[in-house]
């Protein structure tokens, strides 16, 4: 099996590192970290992320949009979990001669976001750098049991929480026009109140932050399954995303290549519970989408021109980083692995 | 009143933020973050710190040392709110080209504190970044009342967990000679155990991560209170960095003047519970300093000379900051506000 060149890292960052009997979750194996509290039958979650790459290349550039990224991509991971969120501490790193206009606009994306997701500001830590440097870490609270990635059998079907492909169209138009100021609204957010929901009725799950395939690809990964996404491409990507990518004449799968995702929620239900899940989501004026159905046989396999065809996961998920951020070799090689328009 | 600088900047972030009504400690009230977990009688600590100017301005330099205070930057603050420790969040940026061994070695630190402090890495969070940048969020457990920096009275009696001013040495060292190796040792441990005892009998407290004064100044700020240090300075002041400081001839008093301490916790005790401390601290051979006092009378009174000298603590506290990182004219201005030897 190819590997997945992050996890490699982390593998390596990880090796040595004292691990928690307390907790619930391996590496990987969901979305935050999950540890159960003694002597009592709660799970916190807890998760952190940093905004480092997507400042330093641009692609987030909007200091109101970092503020509320940087709420919302570790929201996100408590949604996955199905997390009811506690609150947030935000680790600030900004240059000395920042402008008070930047930092006031930032701020206000941070608590925007937070009224937004219910996600309380707690605390946090400021320091002055040559560069800004947002990090973030999210706590939340799950009674009973929490959701993770492990869990999906075959002949469960495959559900996404919402249209997907905003975070590519996104990163595409920032790619491809970096000094412009992108048309494809880009604003996500996390899925929480859905994931509460999950938790219930789903086998596994995980948020689409690194883009769809490297989501399935996951999955895939995670449960030792493959995925038969039955319905077209253009079914579940999002009709704005789908324009623009039309338009910019890009294939709609180039939207789902990743690295950089929507903040969706990728899910599996066993067939006897997909009643359950149309119920509680009926309940809440939410329409899940689904996808197709998850397989013995592993691989991805798509639905393509009236046929199927198998498509390179993992290598469509290493691809970006290994073209070191060239965005025309990216793209040219990228043509080669995935279906085109038809 | 003169502010403090520091405050001033984590002010106007917060300002507007959305707080929670589970939290327990309002903005620098306490060096934790206390959230009472709904529906039971536990209380979350969290706090998070990042090693940024530290590592800029070349504090820190050995990358084993990084790695051993982030986990211990962390876990002191855990210490000083009297929480057990549940876990560490790792978020780690690092340069693309760092040398392997580098990263090896900042790892070996990581682990090495988490052991020695039984704090687990639950997770992390990786990213690629021109400078390194190394965050973390410690996660412990109150049960019962947690300790905060609020409800120091007049009367009650001020300790510290251990001699003081190494923090200081090790910084002065680094500051006026940052090329060569400095011999002053530093390795600090924070002060988990002792913290957790303190939860049953201080009443306040506070760890010296800023520096011993601006840990009083802190300390009186919060409760309306003044200090009375009736000890001389000698008799508080950790052997090795007192020799360092004779040797560099420099005053003992500078080696507390911050803004870099060593991870001790400065707490208060009513008269009527120092029996107590002394039979909880004796259970586990700790030895606690007793400093001076709390008084009435706002102001830091210092022992001097047989007699006594009122310091400007929070003029203290800002000096290093307002001389914008030039070690000269802070040493020149820090000479009239402190005591010299006699």
């Amino acid at each position: 099996m190819t590997t997945v060149l992050e996890h490699d890292l982390i593998g390596r960052l990880a090796a040595g590192l004292p691990r928690s009997s307390s907790q619930i979750n391996g590496l990987h194996e969901s979305d935050a970290e999950l540890v159960r509290l003694p002597g009592s039958d709660l799970v916190l979650a807890l998760t952190t992320d940093a905004l480092a790459e997507e400042i330093a290349t641009g692609l987030y550039a909007d200091p109101w949009l970092i503020g509320w990224m940087l709420v919302t991509v570790n929201a996100s991971d408590l949604a996955a979990v199905g997390a009811d969120p506690l609150g947030l501490l935000v680790c600030e790193t900004l240059p000395p001669d920042a402008d008070p206009e930047w930092i006031a606009a930032l701020q206000r994306g941070i608590a925007d976001a937070a009224v937004a997701h219910e996600l309380p500001v707690l605390g946090g830590d400021t320091n002055a750098g040559a560069a800004p440097h947002l990090a973030a870490t999210a706590v939340g609270l799950v009674r009973g049991r929490p959701l993770t990635r492990c869990g999906a059998r075959p002949g469960d079907l495959l559900f996404a929480s919402g249209p997907l492909g905003a975070g590519g169209a996104y990163a595409l138009a920032r790619l491809l026009a970096p000094g412009g100021g992108t048309t494809v609204p880009f604003r996500p957010t996390a899925r929480l109140r859905e994931g509460a929901l999950l938790r219930e009725v789903a086998s596994a799950c995980m948020d689409t932050s690194d883009g769809a395939i490297a989501t399935m690809d996951e999955l895939m990964t995670r449960n030792g399954v493959g995925l038969r996404i039955e319905r077209s491409v253009e079914a579940w990507t999002d009709p704005a995303a789908l324009s623009a990518a039309n338009a910019a004449a890009i294939p709609p799968w180039f939207l789902h290549a990743g690295p950089h995702g929507e903040f969706e929620l990728l899910f599996t239900v066993r067939p006897e519970r997909v009643q359950a899940l149309d119920n509680a989501a009926g309940a809440i004026g939410w329409p899940p989408l689904q996808l197709g159905s998850v397989t013995a046989e592993p691989g991805l396999v798509v639905a393509h021109a009236g046929g199927y065809r198998t498509l390179d996961a993992t290598g469509i998920r290493n691809l970006f980083g290994e073209c070191g951020g060239d965005p025309g070799r990216y793209l040219r090689e990228l043509r080669g692995m995935l279906p085109g328009r038809h």
